[in-house]
């Protein structure tokens, strides 16, 4: 079961793996093709399926729903739906100070692409950015289930604002001493802040 | 002493108020072109006066000082620095909800202009936005004289953070609820987080 001509020294999974990225690959390809087609909205899991020829399951297996599969086209240093999924598992307890840091330590080591992503969020004509739209939703779905008191869905985005209006400062305008604070310092300050937003009084 | 070619009710003060709307477009136009030429740092208020055939003590007259000059030259439908200035004559009691509240009465009437400039000075490739600088010193002047506690330039500016956060989400992105919740409910929300960032504890 030898492969002499092999580059790589992962000899015997290698074929299986390399259909696999094969495959993502082409599911991917097939999903920015579509998306820029058809847009998000219009762009079905199962057009895209059918146009990297593959069965819908395997798009759902590798990419989870279409939110996965809009992400993985963007070839972003970090998934943001892998980050924030996990920060409501704790519950409501120093939520307010996981978002912070959480967020801070994933886009800390890349500035640029986090201003990039602003830039064409904010330059963007249209007001549905996907993106911005995929986030919104993971991020109000996850907080409504660990907010207490009323008016939950404006606190949820006035907890986006916060986050975006940080980042902003932090790395696109490049404000000091927020610019360069540690992000240990910045968590300690705003953490409380997105707190009250969660679980008022 | 009556003018009978007259168009304008103003009879009696029309020449000298006229002679001064001249002299104050001369002035902020001289403004534009030194601005443009020399950046807003390298460009003195002497040389635009200078430029526009005035005294220097006239510009500072009109415009207070090269701040004053700049926001001129932008032609905003509200002049920032007279909105932010009388903030803090009331001292810190409530200045968290009275930011966010002058801010919006101010703002939601010209969302298109907030939008153009939030753009323009997201999309520059400079870190140095003169409008940013100049609102940032002014915040940080009045804000500093009403903040209690350690960190308080930090603090300053996680304040611009929220407000432009604040102000990106319901202007340029327009994200619901908060884009159409009613100014009075975003404030009381908002007020008691900005207040948290000024007086802490």
């Amino acid at each position: 079961v030898s492969e002499p001509q092999a580059t790589s020294g992962r000899a015997r999974g290698r074929p299986r793996a390399a259909e696999a990225t094969d495959t993502r690959e082409a599911i991917v390809a097939a999903a920015r093709t579509r998306f820029a087609e058809n847009g998000f909205r219009g762009a079905s899991v199962r057009s895209i399926a059918s146009a990297a020829g593959v069965d819908p399951g395997l798009v759902r297996h590798y990419f989870g729903d279409k939110s996965g599969l809009l992400i993985a086209t963007m070839q972003l240093p970090v998934n943001p739906l892998e980050l924030i999924k996990p920060l409501f598992d704790q519950g409501p307890d120093g939520l307010g100070r996981r978002i912070v840091a959480t967020f801070l330590s994933a886009w800390d080591p890349h500035r640029e692409v986090f201003t990039g992503l602003i830039r064409t969020a904010i330059a963007s004509a249209d007001h549905e950015s996907p993106l911005v739209e995929v986030l919104r939703s993971v991020l109000l779905t996850g907080l409504q289930g660990c907010m207490t008191g009323p008016d939950r869905e404006l606190r949820a985005t006035l907890i986006m604002s916060q986050i975006l209006g940080m980042a902003t400062l932090r790395y696109v305008l490049a404000i000091e001493p927020l610019a360069s604070a540690p992000a240990e310092q910045v968590a300690d300050e705003y953490g409380p802040l997105l707190q009250a937003l969660i679980t008022p009084n």
